[in-house]
C-alpha cells in the first residue's frame, strides 16, 4: 500500500450494515434517507464550516482578481486501484486542473451519481479517501449533490468535481503563450496511470509493482512559478489521450510546432514492458500525477531545478522544444533518429481510465 | 411548446448522421473524436471567450467579496419532458442553487456522463437546450468535460453543472437566520415539476396540458433582495422532497419551528387532481422553478409584491410562519382546522426526478 492511500481497515463505516447495508433508490430522493447519508457520510467526512451551512451552496470569500474554474466527471473502472481509487483521483483531477491554469485551488465541490445496490462500504471508501486527499491538497470540499440511479442505470459510482482556486497576479498560462524557442519539460516518467488500470483490467502483474502516479500537483505549479515566473508559459496535466493528446493540443491551440526528443522522454521500465506487452504507445497512455510546462528558454534551467528539487518531479525532464516549422503539429525524433509525426489519439485506446 | 423551450426542428445537429449517428465510446477517449466533439457540439454551441481557450479551466475576473459555490448532477428519465429537458433542468439547477445563496450567477461549468450509444442527436438536443436556458438566464457555461460509458453501464445521459455566483455586499442568506415571527413565501404554484415527470412516466394525459415549471429564479430573487433588502433571511428552491422536506431542513439547520396553513398554500386544479390519481401530497413533490423565502414580518408585503411582480412569482403566498415553539419541526393547519405535523419525505418518492 501506498503511504499516499487511505488505510481503510482503520476505518468504521458511520452506517451500519444492519442498518443499510447498500445504497437504495431513496437515498437520492431528497427526504430523510438523503439528509443522513449527507449528514452521517459526507459532511462528517468532509467537515469544515462552509459545507456545515448546509445550504443549496456555499460562500467564500475571495479576493479582487482572477479565479479559475474547472470541473471534471470520474467513471474510473474498477473504483480502486493501486495508488489510489476513484476517489482520491477525483480530488486530485481538479485540483490538477486548476493547478494548470496556475490557480491555487480553495475549494472543491463533489457531486454523486450512485447505482443503487453499491455497497455502503464502498461508497464510505471512496468517500474516505477524497476527505484524505482533499486534506494532503489543503482544499476543502464545501458543497455537493448526491443523485441515486435505479440498478442498471449506472456502475457503481460516478463522482463529479469542480474546484475553483486563485490565480496569482501576473500569471498568465495558456496554450496560446506558447512561442517558438521555449522549451518542453515533462515533470517525471510518463504513462503510469494508464498502465496500471488496463494491466487490473487485463490480469497482468509485474514483478516490480506498479503505483498510479495520482497526486496533487499544486506544489509543484507554485515552485515552478516562483523559479520561471512569467517565463512559464503553458502547463498542461496528459490525462487521457496521454503526452501526445496534450502536446497536440497546445500546438493547435497555439498555433506552433512542436519537436519532441524520445531518448529524453522519461518511461520506466516496468511501463515500458507492459506497454510492449498491451501494443500501447506510452505516449498515448494516461497520465494522473504528471505535467508538462512550457517554459522559455532562458528559465528552463531554473524551471527544471524546480520540479527536481520536489519529490513529485524528481524525474522531471526537458523532452523537446516549440518551433516554428509545421504549426499545430508534434514530431518525435525516435531514438535511432528517424522523424516521425505524432498525430493525436484516435480511437479508444483507453476507455474509462479516469 | 413553451416558449421557454428550444425549437428543436429549426436546428441542425452538426454532427450528421452519415459520420456518428450515436456517441461511441472513443468519443470520450481524450482523442481526436473528443476534440471534434467538444469542437462542433460545445464550443460553437456555448461560446464564450473563457471556453474558447480551451484550456482545463477557465479563468474569470471577480470583484474583491463573497462568491457563491454550488454543484447538482442530473439524471432525469425520461430526459425530455413538457416544459423542459435535462439541460434546461441542468442550468436552472445550478442557477437557482446559486440564486438561493443571494448570489447573481456569473459563470457555470457542464460535465457530461455519455452511455456508448446514445444518438447524437439527442446529446446535441440537450446541449441546445442548455445553450438557450443559460443564455436566456444570461450565464456563460466556461468549461467542461465529456465523460463515455460502456452501453448498459449509464443511462443515456446524466449531466453535472456547477456554477459561481456574485453574493452583493451586505446580503446574508442562509437558514441559521430564520427567526420566530418571519412569514413564509412561496412564489407560485406548488408541485408542477414532480408531478409532470410522473405522469409521463405513468401515462397519464390531462384535460389542461401541464408543463414543468422549470425556471431561472435569479430575477425573482434580485426583486427579493431590493424589496426586503437584510429583512430577507432564507431562501431555498423547493426541488427533490418538496415544500415539506424544504421547509424541514431549514427548521432543523436553523432551531426553528414553522406553521404552514393548507389553505394558503396555491395548488393547480391539475396537479391537485394528479396528487389525488398518484397518491401524492403535493407538499412532497419536486419544484424546479419556485421559490421559497423567509422574511421578517416588517418586508413580508413588499417581498410579496416584488414577487408578485414578475410573471415567475405572480402566485405567489404567503403560505405560513416561523414560530418558536417546536424547534426543528414543521406544522400544517388543514382546511379543516386540524393540525398535524409535516415530516421529512421518506422514502423513495419520486427517483430521478431531476
Amino acid at each position: 500500500m501506498s503511504e499516499r492511500q487511505v488505510d481503510f481497515n482503520a476505518l468504521q463505516c458511520p452506517i451500519p450494515k444492519s442498518e443499510y447495508p447498500t445504497v437504495l433508490l431513496a437515498h437520492g430522493g431528497g427526504g430523510r434517507l438523503t439528509q443522513s447519508l449527507i449528514d452521517k457520510l459526507f459532511v462528517r467526512s468532509f467537515a469544515n464550516p462552509a459545507l456545515e451551512m448546509l445550504h443549496d451552496g456555499a460562500t467564500l470569500a475571495v479576493p479582487e482578481g482572477r479565479i479559475a474554474f474547472s470541473t471534471d466527471s470520474f467513471v474510473v473502472s474498477p473504483l480502486f486501484f493501486p495508488g489510489g481509487d476513484i476517489g482520491s483521483l477525483a480530488v486530485h483531477g481538479t485540483v490538477n486542473d486548476l493547478a494548470m491554469c496556475g490557480a491555487r485551488p480553495i475549494a472543491l465541490s463533489s457531486a454523486f451519481i450512485i447505482e443503487e445496490g453499491l455497497p455502503m462500504e464502498t461508497l464510505w471508501r471512496a468517500v474516505s479517501s477524497m476527505r484524505e486527499a482533499a486534506a494532503r491538497a489543503g482544499v476543502p470540499i464545501v458543497t455537493g449533490d448526491t443523485k441515486v440511479v435505479d440498478r442498471g442505470k449506472g456502475d457503481g459510482l460516478f463522482i463529479n468535481t469542480a474546484g475553483i482556486g486563485i490565480v496569482p497576479e501576473g500569471v498568465q498560462i495558456a496554450p496560446q503563450r506558447a512561442r517558438p524557442g521555449d522549451l518542453i519539460l515533462v515533470s517525471g516518467e510518463i504513462a503510469v496511470h494508464g498502465i496500471v488500470i488496463m494491466s487490473l483490467r487485463e490480469g497482468i502483474e509485474f514483478e516490480t509493482a506498479l503505483s498510479s502516479d495520482s497526486a496533487p500537483l499544486y506544489e509543484l505549479v507554485a515552485g515552478l512559478l516562483e523559479a520561471a515566473g512569467e517565463h512559464l508559459h503553458v502547463l498542461r496535466d496528459p490525462t487521457r489521450g496521454g503526452v501526445a493528446s496534450a502536446l497536440n493540443e497546445i500546438a493547435s491551440s497555439g498555433d506552433v510546432g512542436m519537436r519532441l526528443d524520445e531518448a529524453k522522454i522519461p518511461v520506466g521500465e516496468a511501463v515500458r514492458g507492459a506497454c510492449e506487452i498491451l501494443g500501447f504507445d506510452p505516449l498515448y497512455v494516461a497520465n494522473e500525477g504528471k505535467l508538462l510546462a512550457i517554459v522559455a528558454r532562458e528559465a528552463a534551467d531554473a524551471a527544471l531545478e524546480a520540479l527536481r528539487s520536489h519529490p513529485l518531479g524528481a524525474q522531471a525532464a526537458v523532452i523537446g522544444e516549440v518551433v516554428e516549422a509545421h504549426p499545430g503539429k508534434v514530431y518525435l525524433r525516435s531514438r535511432i533518429g528517424a522523424e516521425r509525426i505524432v498525430d493525436m489519439l484516435s480511437g479508444e485506446q483507453l476507455p474509462r481510465i479516469c
